[in-house]
């Protein structure tokens, strides 16, 4: 394949691109924050650490989702892809501020998280201030079409926070038994949680660009398809994923006792493997290194993680197809299949 | 003045008419919200207790800013008062919950705070599904001028943040010397904290009626001044406030060293009170009962007790004659002069 498309850019390269292009118009974004909220921010982003001093190298993310806005924008010929990238990236940022204190998480992309840096009200603030700015700087995005993209924009937010709601309500729920999490439950989390995101993201150029319905919410599905296949490879990479990449604990999700994909499929597949994980999870503390280890091997014993590599791929595949079915500039649409395609094998 | 307007409405009729107006819009919107962070939202509502139990005699707020709104609105002869209304009270339901968080506050009308009744992640939650339901509401209201009212409504969010972030980064400043907070700063903090709302709600439904520019400029100059009127007020109770009706401590305000209007201003005034009073808030810990009666007879003694009488005085008297220079409907006009008046007298 890849010799009858020369001139295709890497994964890599298209991320680049896209983060190139977006970055001054964020930044400028950024700058309009009161300058303690700037400083929380551009932490949270990467571009300094917690003494406010610049971090080139730092933790930057991979800016999937302003890649996304840039590419739909130019797969459907219209401008606004910037503006779009620009208020996704905001309110990614916004939510995994928020998320990390809600989930009690400390550590992000091998940093200490905004509210272990900051202290946990004035990461509130952060957040608070970085899903403002996203709505403003959409609304303050030229052209006809600024209503129905701040009105594509704030059915995300809605959606985004049931998927967090869910995925919270999903700790007090049982291992076994009635009332037990079940697999379907946790893909219409994900496709809450991270897939509407994605499918803002796509979508949130051509809405700008006045693109016909049909096109947006194709882009859109293809998204939301993604972004429970990016879910997925999430799970995957928290419990599996190489800590020196990751930046994350060993079998992390597992001693932290979270209800994801691979250890709810496992679950589910029943069998003795199944029974044994229930007991080992059901048992009351955090699960030290030893039994978070022997946890991940009966989770995959049970096939959870086969389950998820299929439902990641399944749904890479169903967005993959989506795409197909709208006409879309072949070079934008190049890049979309390439990243598509990436965010499956990476190992971060 | 009163009997030459016989058929005026009360403050308290004004704000009931008005809360009636505006509730089953606002009810429905909650219902839009997953149901976890719509318990929530009804709790902080005062519409519920926190087991979720319909609770009408609760401690619903006054409805200020969803009466501002609606006259708004009325005064120009516009509809869209109630979507306005609608988006402003989500907001500061928002606000109110987050920053309770922030501030450490347990109390909020005499019940605990959100916080403190369902816990600080879940808190958060409820804040942000707020904040993204005010955006959504205002965002699919019907007519041309959608995307002008989202624009300022996000404006105002970010003051709102802005505010927020310089109350909070007060707290860390010195009572007296170099570095300490002066009244105008402090008056700057409450024109984006307060201010920036209330001015928000009265011009929003002029600006989703399409009102001219000058028009929605000086209805919200009139809310902003209002608004700094109203802290002052808010700073006044908190000291001296008839704790039945506030449902807050004798001088709690004292007690937790918050910098406000009254003692900002007591201690710029120096003399022998002045000096007595920076070295009461100087000294470390929680002031007990007696040190904050001993502060507040300093604060009133410097005279910070009359410089935000007057403050707020001053203030009200601005906004009442930028009212008057605009062309409003004569009875909406009479029922923000109303309105306006009695939230200087109030003592909750």
């Amino acid at each position: 394949m890849a010799a009858s498309h020369g001139h295709r850019a890497t994964a890599a390269g298209v991320l680049a691109r896209c983060r190139e292009l977006v970055r001054p118009a964020l930044a400028e974004a950024v700058g309009r924050l009161h300058p303690w909220a700037g400083e929380m921010a551009a932490y949270a982003l990467g571009w300094s650490d917690a003494t406010g001093t610049p971090d080139p190298g730092g933790s930057e993310g991979k800016g999937v989702r302003a890649a996304l806005a840039v590419l739909g924008a130019e797969a459907v010929g219209a401008d606004g892809g910037v503006a779009g990238a620009v208020a996704v990236e905001l309110v990614h940022t916004f939510s995994l501020i928020h998320d990390d204190i809600m989930d009690g998480d400390g550590l992000r992309r091998t940093r200490p998280a905004v509210w272990k840096a900051y202290g946990t009200g004035p990461a509130v603030l952060a957040g608070d201030a970085l899903l403002a700015l996203a709505v403003q700087s959409l609304a303050e995005a030229p052209g006809p079409w600024t209503a129905a993209a701040v009105r594509h924009l704030s059915g995300t937010l809605n959606a985004l926070v049931s998927g967090q709601a869910e995925d919270l309500r999903f700790e007090q729920r049982p291992w076994s038994g009635p009332g037990a999490v079940e697999p379907e439950q946790y893909r219409s989390m994900a496709e809450h949680k991270t897939g509407a995101l994605l499918g803002c993201a796509l979508g949130l150029g051509a809405v700008l660009g006045g693109a016909p319905a049909g096109t947006v919410s194709v882009l859109e599905r293809a998204g939301r398809h993604l972004g429970v296949a990016f879910q997925a490879v999430d799970d995957l990479l928290g419990i599996w994923g190489d800590t020196a990449v990751t930046g994350k604990p060993v079998h992390g999700d597992l001693r932290q006792r979270k209800k994801t994909y691979p250890v709810l499929a496992a679950l589910v597949g029943g069998g003795k493997a199944a029974q044994e994980l229930a007991v080992l999870l059901e048992s009351p503390g955090l699960l030290d290194g030893t039994a978070a280890a022997r946890a991940a091997a009966l989770v995959e014993e049970a096939g959870g993680r086969t389950a998820t590599r299929e439902e990641a791929r399944r749904h890479l595949d169903t967005a993959r197809r989506s795409l197909r079915e709208a006409s879309l500039t072949p070079a934008a649409a190049g890049d979309l299949d390439t990243l598509f395609t990436s965010l499956l094998d990476r190992s971060r």
